[in-house]
């Protein structure tokens, strides 16, 4: 690319996001310098998205940038953290302004929702990549982790995970769906996700483990579970299945979408049953959508309670329900 | 990839570097958790490398290993900061088990030798793209930065610029050097530059502005020049060239290679004139390779004054030196 272009570039993403008191030196030097406050540990993060791996080829742009920041968020969310300062890898095929413009803009609204400003970032010329790093700010000792979670823990999620599956499937054609309203919700639950700062936060101290689902409920538990040495039991009629998805697809289906299916950005997390009070409390004043889906036990492996009998979890996923 | 191959890699960068004790959550977790020192600010610097534009196409995975966090160690020591913490986006088209090998060894090499724990990051299928992001630790308010300079300061810079693009060169078959030796030593500077960590933070309350030397001498200090609002005086028959550099292409094509050519990854550097004894000082003391070029001048612009006249750089490049 041009130097120009590269100054260009470089012009759509000097004041992106939050404004920030913290930051000393932003975009334009060798590096960013931040002032972290005192007694606080950092939480560091980086996502990757590969057009064509994890977005289709010809995604919106105003997606696309929205994603990259979202998918990091929500990595930062899954450690009860308050993400703070973001660095953007950007590399793109060619100099495309309507492109630029749609990406950082919808990676700004997004960055400024959760208090994040754009402090430094690479523009190179290749294949389109896009790699966020985000820092973030926890009290010494609070982050949450996907250890520490102890049989009898309840299982909870937030939002209703399957919705992005099923959005991409209709974005790639696998899937149709004949009421043209689910289908945009759903399309925009993958195109979109919304990711969990302000639940991650409040989990502090409440929950025993977290992680945020990116790969697929099941396999997201059972890593949840490997790092906690326990099982876990999950009811599946318990599973929360947004009424767009299980209108589109039936409730059978939905619950597999919930469970298989990927990019939720939800947040997966444990709460011991002596802070289960104080969970229904914050849920009362306004938490957000999380729901009770199961409960940690002895051993290992994730089993899902339906109509019809238990499945286990395989690693690549569940054998299909029994109907 | 498969989930297995994820596994296998995740392996390899799992303790790659220095052991530090300020690092609570490493690799494995959603994020990672490291402890700032107390009143200290932070330097975030992120680069990428793509292949076929940062390297060559088949270059030594240790040299990308290596090259991936030099170019980063570079910019935290443009901002006279400490290294601390990297996080590693790793995109690559296939699992390759000798080449993971490869660049991870050379990587935690460079890492161990500049004090760097890898602390997190995310591996992804497709084309070959690597972005490390780095973390470095400053006291307040005295990072380095592209402006402070003044006319009448000193210009100087480290190593022997020049080396890296002559060695590209012969990677790609564009330079033929007759004598091996020197040949293997100007490939050896582009395949695995020298990162200015010591000198970086030895600069600290000594330069007024610096800068390293990624897009080539010449194009570097003007942007130090345009961030300090001055101008430059550089003197050729100063220019710091390597015997290899100059026994392989003479010496008028050397300082050619010195002004424009790029991936030096040195420090260029600005010291007032009050502070020379002390920088005289730091030298005698064994600060490492460092050479005054010129001087900063009332106005803007780079000129280069040589045998047979005076030149001005144009953004791209120089004129040919008159021989």
């Amino acid at each position: 690319m041009a130097q120009s272009e590269f100054e260009l570039i470089a012009r759509y993403f000097s004041r992106l996001g939050a404004d920030r008191m913290d930051v000393r030196i932003s975009v334009g030097d060798d590096g960013a310098v931040v002032m972290p406050p005192p007694s606080r540990e950092l939480v560091l993060v980086t996502d990757t998205l590969v057009e064509g791996a994890h977005f289709p080829v010809g995604s919106p742009a105003a997606s696309i940038g929205h994603r990259a920041f979202a998918v990091n968020l929500s990595d930062i969310a899954a450690m009860g953290a308050e993400p703070a300062w973001a660095l953007l890898a950007l590399t793109i095929p060619r100099y495309d302004e309507a492109w630029l413009a749609q990406f950082s803009r919808a990676a700004g609204d997004l960055c400024r929702k959760h208090g994040v400003l754009l402090v430094g970032g690479d523009t190179t010329r290749g294949p389109l990549t896009i790699t966020v790093t985000l820092a973030g700010i926890v009290p010494v000792g609070v982050a949450l982790e996907r250890k520490g979670g102890q049989a009898g823990d309840a299982i909870f999620v937030t939002g209703s995970p399957g919705d992005s599956a099923a959005g991409l499937a209709l974005e790639q054609g696998r899937l149709h769906v004949a009421d043209a309203m689910s289908a945009q919700i759903l399309r925009d639950r993958f195109l979109f996700p919304t990711p969990r700062s302000e639940i991650g936060v409040a989990l502090r101290g409440m929950a025993s483990a977290c992680i945020d689902v990116s790969d697929g409920l099941g396999g997201d538990l059972e890593k949840l579970c490997a790092a906690s040495g326990c099982g876990a039991e999950v009811d599946a009629a318990a599973l929360p299945v947004s009424e767009a998805l299980s209108g589109a697809v039936g409730r059978e289906l939905a619950r597999e979408y919930a469970l298989t299916g990927g990019d939720d950005y939800e947040l997966l997390f444990t709460v011991p049953l002596a802070r289960l009070g104080a969970m229904n409390n914050a849920v009362a004043r306004g938490l957000g959508p999380v729901t009770r889906i199961g409960s940690l036990v002895a051993g290992g492996g994730v089993r899902v309670f339906a109509r019809g009998g238990v499945m286990q979890f395989s690693g690549a996923g569940f054998d299909h329900f029994a109907r």
